[in-house]
């Protein structure tokens, strides 16, 4: 019998605590699935004498994270502490410079440092996982590491923030705005006091930046994701999606182009049939493209305490059984540098809102507009005061009536231009409303 | 740089030349991703002159599987042959008992002689690996295997065959019965000449049985998974289904209760809303819930030579770069004996239709020998013949009308004790369709 694996975790929140508990509960079943114990020997954390629903009996405290990495007597240590630098980031390079394995929840790390970190685990000959850090418990992390490793990837995409998912579900089926949907979402403690890192799309690309790497073999560029939040949606946006066969979700999106790969997060219109509309609520979800293969989807918790500290455990339970992969899928230094397909490049149809002063008028300068810039309209229609869809143009109202568009396929650039003409001829008010719509 | 990986393939059908062609053209790839080359060096088919869409320049013919098995140039044996025993079984036992790795895509072969398999692998320090066998290139076998290791799993179900889904899928949407779709289903090329195995649900339960063992660390017992195909389902059925909220999928579901492990493959209703019931056409599904979490679902194409490749070839990349795992995620021998729960002893709520004599009579004698048997009623309804649902017994027609019933939780065996007393009753012409519900 193998000596059993020591950990030592650093951080004892919610995920810390439901971690020691959870290797606790499934000590027989962790024994038999890696052929050796899983111990919890130390760990660290702010406060020693904070009420915490779990049992430390026989668990030593080290001084700080740092003394815990460093110390002799354990294996494996798990970061739970969060924070893309000190202490969480000298602790996890000490841990894997002693020739530690290394488990982290940390996406905010890992996406700032994670090809130097991949390096020194590769060097020292520790493990480097962090299946938490993406999608908690959706096993999104080790499918694109190791099981679709005889595959090229060509997009992966997903909904990778509860909070904004949460949001758009709440305000497309009760039409409720934006700032009503986030209060809630705040006092239900699904959002956080400044929630701006989750709904302006943050959150979400520093996952997506894991992905990508993974995904291409390419390394994480997190700086260049191209976000935009869910801030200015409305639930007249919502209600159009609805009646044109579309929902509205943030996505987080990865592609390889010809211009290079793309990275964007941004509110997307996606096909009401397709795998990714059915997700709703705190729920995530990631779909994979590959060569050749109908798209692969992952759903599931992407957040909370038991799912976060599930995925941390199954890390834990590969390093125990000696279950090892790369951190990135290939060794480090065969990760390519990115190549970034500028955002104007991006070609996609479009769903735009315009508040038009005068329909018949608008739809004239408009459809002229877009011809300039080589741009095909799918469907022009105005949404009548009693809030129903309309194609007559045969109305001429008095007061600014919204009008809808779909594009064909198009580039990001034409659109910018068309709309900066259509508002030079002030045939319409306010800022013209612009959803991305990804097909599948 | 360690040497490639040396791989043999037996059997050269639709699967084993995109295995051949996949690994060539991922060359770069693998090697980035494996620290080391892969190459097919060796092969094994029944014809050696068959048309194939695949260069074999360079590549070894051995005289059979076995002498390919045996062959001490090779290092990973890639079974592609089919067929539950030889000449599959002995190659493979012979792969691992010279201390190769095996891959197969052989679920039937799994489902029989995983354990000794399993356990020879173990002996002799070989990999098995055999993703491909269950939903191809959905990664369901590394998630049971090691992406929950920390999660105790309460209930493992899904979408397994396409054939069958594809056919629920067309009735439900076409109004068709389930010989028309059949018939197009086997023009297609979704259905065998002979479609027994598929439509009567045997290819469910042998993937089932593979994936419970995973699930709950029991030995697999394909013969202890009940069994009921498609091929009883009506049209009406769906379209009640439809009616009540509900699609008609067929589902294997494993499930652990306090009588054991319940395994078991019929069609089942399933909320409309719930991921699974979003799943059309010959696309697969698997839906695991875990012990505190929310369920994660894994949607993708469960067949096809290109996703099963896939599937293959990333896990000859895991036998390449050392990413190893034990055949059933934990030593065979810790893998218990399956304590199977009964199948009269299943609960659950229950759809049934029946032809009634007359509505009012009938529904008399249904409610009293629901009631002798504790069953709860949460509806009972009459189709009229203009096919709408209706709750007014004040009709007496003169023709049998169908009436459905949707039960609440109770047994399998209270459920038909009472049909039986129905039946004696004489109120009902025909054979009563009971089909079972599943919750999410």
């Amino acid at each position: 019998m193998v000596a059993p694996l020591k950990v030592g975790i650093a951080g004892l929140g919610t995920v810390g605590s439901a971690v020691v508990r959870l290797i606790e509960q499934q000590r027989g079943a962790l024994t038999a699935r890696c052929g050796r114990g899983v111990r919890v020997v130390a760990v660290a954390a702010r406060s020693k004498t904070r009420k915490r629903d779990v049992d430390l009996t026989d668990i030593a405290w080290a001084r700080d994270a740092l003394a815990l990495a460093n110390d002799p007597g354990i294996d494996c240590f798990v970061e739970l502490m969060g924070g893309s630098d000190d202490p969480a980031h000298s602790a996890i390079e000490a841990a894997l410079k002693s020739g530690k394995s290394v488990v982290t929840a940390n996406k905010a790390l890992i996406a700032k440092h994670g090809l130097r970190l991949a390096s020194l685990a590769e060097q020292h000959g520790g493990a480097l996982n962090y299946e938490a850090a993406v999608g908690a418990a959706i096993p999104v992390i080790k499918t694109l590491r190791e099981g679709l490793a005889g595959t090229t990837i060509n997009r992966v995409y997903g909904i990778l923030n509860g909070t904004c998912n949460y949001i758009l579900t709440r305000m497309e089926r009760e039409g409720l705005s934006f700032a009503e949907c986030l209060k809630d979402a705040q006092r239900l403690g699904y959002a956080e006091a400044d929630p701006s890192f989750d709904v302006d799309g943050h959150d979400t690309a520093q996952k997506l930046s894991i992905l990508a790497s993974l995904a291409f073999g390419t390394r994480i560029a997190q700086n260049e994701v191209y976000v935009e939040g869910i801030s200015s949606i409305a639930p007249e946006d919502l209600r159009a999606a609805e009646e044109l066969g579309y929902r509205v979700k943030l996505l987080g999106v990865a592609v390889r182009t010809s211009k290079g790969i793309e990275q964007r997060v941004h509110p997307t219109m996606v096909p009401k049939t397709s795998s990714i509309a059915q997700v709703m609520g705190v729920t995530n979800a990631v779909t994979i493209d590959g060569d050749g293969i109908p798209p692969i989807t992952l759903v599931g918790p992407g957040a909370g305490g038991a799912a976060t500290a599930s995925a941390v455990v199954a890390d834990i339970a590969d390093v125990a059984s000696g279950t090892r992969a790369l951190p990135f899928g290939r060794h480090s230094t065969k990760l390519r540098e990115t190549k970034k397909a500028p955002m104007e490049r991006h070609e996609g149809g479009y769903y735009i809102r315009l508040m038009a002063r005068d329909f018949a008028g608008t739809a004239a300068t408009i459809a002229t507009r877009l011809a300039e810039q080589k741009i095909s309209i799918e469907s022009i229609v105005q949404r009548h005061p009693n809030g129903k869809l309309d194609t007559d143009e045969s109305d001429t109202p008095i007061s600014p009536v919204p009008v809808l568009l779909i594009t064909y396929a198009t580039s990001e650039d034409a659109v910018h231009r068309a709309l900066h003409a259509v508002r030079a001829d002030k045939v319409i008010t306010g800022r013209p409303q612009v959803i991305r719509i990804e097909k599948n």
